[in-house]
């Protein structure tokens, strides 16, 4: 059996080192085709695996990086100037072929970008989408793009859609995934300037099953398993997502603990009401693919637990086993 | 006491003519200053009338119209060729001064085009956005805009925010409306070529209380009171609200009826989140002005019941007494 290499930023996100170190371990003792691989402060780490009797191995070890990009940098200047960040070296160790895969909770721009600069694109991509999956009444649909690099073009959106069908075909096992574009209508003549000239494109393209345009209003119904949208749009999307579900979550509440009677209600309701809720909540999903890159770049939120660390981790295992990178190569290869 | 002599489609939406009319005759019970023109087709309207024992007199009016527009026509055709749709004769009473406002729950597109072509902008006001109001945490945000004129340019951004600013203000009596633009991050350099460009534009800005970006997360927290965004990004904004609210009550809805417990927790619950839930309807807040047009036009949800067109003719007091249009074209008289 073939071992997947995960590199893995221990420093990344609010509850690093803890919840990666915890997530990491996790992994390890899941799945024995892993490897991983911790980027960081060498003193941290070695703190974080004492205090849970752990230490480096056969398939665990230290990758030491000195620096940390902070959330709130400038992300450009950040991969350029850190060059022994626990961002970037773990990224080099994708691009030198030393890992197949590179997780991290730090900030989303600078992943972006180092995942463009420093591991590269697939020859034939063009951009790389960050594709993160959103709960839906059915199950999960992927939303392509909510990247950083907003301003997309029409053939951008079309290699969202190829790459798109062959992430959930081939990891989340749909069998023939439906994409759609997001548009403010479905007739095909409405939309802006870019979803009238993408539009044509992925309808005539043969390798994956267009639906056409899919309202906001039916995306949580889960009516199509691909979202096309460039990456203002999908972030947009992601966020309110996000936020309105936990303000409807709190309003519930607030309704729930608001009478002596509809609190007697609420103690008995709870438990089944938290498992439905458990559904809509992305942390169990893992992290969101950069899809594109050499090597699989996986982001998952800056709030990770080691929950969220150690799915993401497991995530890569089928991402390697199906050869997501192979396939997009040879689709770029064979021309269009 | 001036009356507000208000236009309503008799014949839009799905529940038309009855939830319109039923509408209307509540509207006129609740507040003495109001005169309705019911426009559409005289049989049914009378028919309507009858059925309540009510009848055409001094405070209501019928305007024949024989044409219908239907939701799913063309909108730039629709308006063109049915000269005689209640859109269109409703419409021309606006411009001709013979009412002060229109009220229609039909088709979105028909409306948007026939309020330019028909009733036309006020001198100075580029483009006339639709502007619902999104319930928050905290009340009511404005949404400008929604409409159907997408690919808008800075200056159109800029205009939105102004009139915005002026409707919260002076209709919903927020004291310094907080105007912010949607944008995917907090910082100033973060967003597409539109918002970049529109950013500094709304800072220089003296007549608007501009607090920078908002993030779609921060959107049902109520983080702002104009929220300001191109139409496309307008839309995917209200529809995914709208589509996720239903969803989410939907998935709890299963949730409380999952097992027996439950079942009778929601029993005792139900009546105190319906309390809470129902400031998250956005029928209670009437129709989605479309500002900056000669007249008020208000567009009311298709699926509007009777309470909706209600609180929809009820909000056009309000802007005939505070005066929003005289407002507005003094704005732009004055030049920037």
């Amino acid at each position: 059996m073939d071992t997947v290499k995960v590199a893995v930023d221990a420093m990344g996100g609010d509850n690093a080192p803890d919840a990666v170190i915890e997530g990491s371990l996790n992994a390890l003792r899941l799945k024995k085709e892993i490897e991983v691989f911790l980027v960081g402060r060498e003193d941290l780490i070695k703190e974080g695996l004492a205090k849970r009797n752990a230490h480096e191995g056969e398939r665990l070890h230290i990758v030491p990086a000195t620096e940390v990009i902070e959330m709130a940098e400038p992300p450009v200047n950040a991969i350029r100037r850190k060059k022994d960040s626990s961002i970037v070296v773990g990224l080099k160790l994708l691009k030198a072929g030393d890992a197949d895969a590179f997780v991290s909770a730090g900030s989303t721009g600078a992943i972006l970008v180092g995942g463009q600069l420093v591991a590269g694109r697939i020859k034939g991509v063009k951009r790389a989408p960050l594709a993160p999956l959103i709960p839906t009444k059915k199950g999960v649909s992927l939303l392509i793009d909510c990247g950083a690099n907003v301003d997309a073009r029409a053939e951008h959106l079309l290699q969202f859609a190829r790459m798109g069908s062959v992430y959930m075909r081939d990891i989340m096992g749909v069998k023939e995934p439906r994409v759609a574009i997001v548009n403010i209508g479905a007739e095909e003549e409405k939309g802006n300037a870019l979803v009238k000239e993408t539009y044509p494109l992925l309808k005539a393209c043969r390798d994956i099953h267009f639906i056409g345009s899919i309202e906001a209003r039916d995306i949580p119904d889960g009516a199509a398993d691909v979202i096309v949208c460039e990456a203002f749009v999908g972030n947009v999307i992601l966020k309110l997502y996000e936020g309105l579900s936990s303000t409807l979550v709190d309003v519930i509440k607030t309704g729930l603990m608001s009478t002596l009677r509809s609190k007697i209600g609420a103690a008995l309701a709870l438990p089944a009401l938290k498992r439905t809720l458990k559904d809509f909540d992305t942390d169990v999903y893992g992290g969101a693919p950069l899809l594109g890159l050499n090597g699989l770049v996986v982001k998952t939120h800056g709030s990770a637990k080691a929950i969220t660390i150690t799915n993401s981790i497991i995530q890569c295992i089928a991402f390697k086993q199906q050869d997501i990178n192979g396939k997009i190569q040879r689709m770029y290869h064979e021309g269009e």
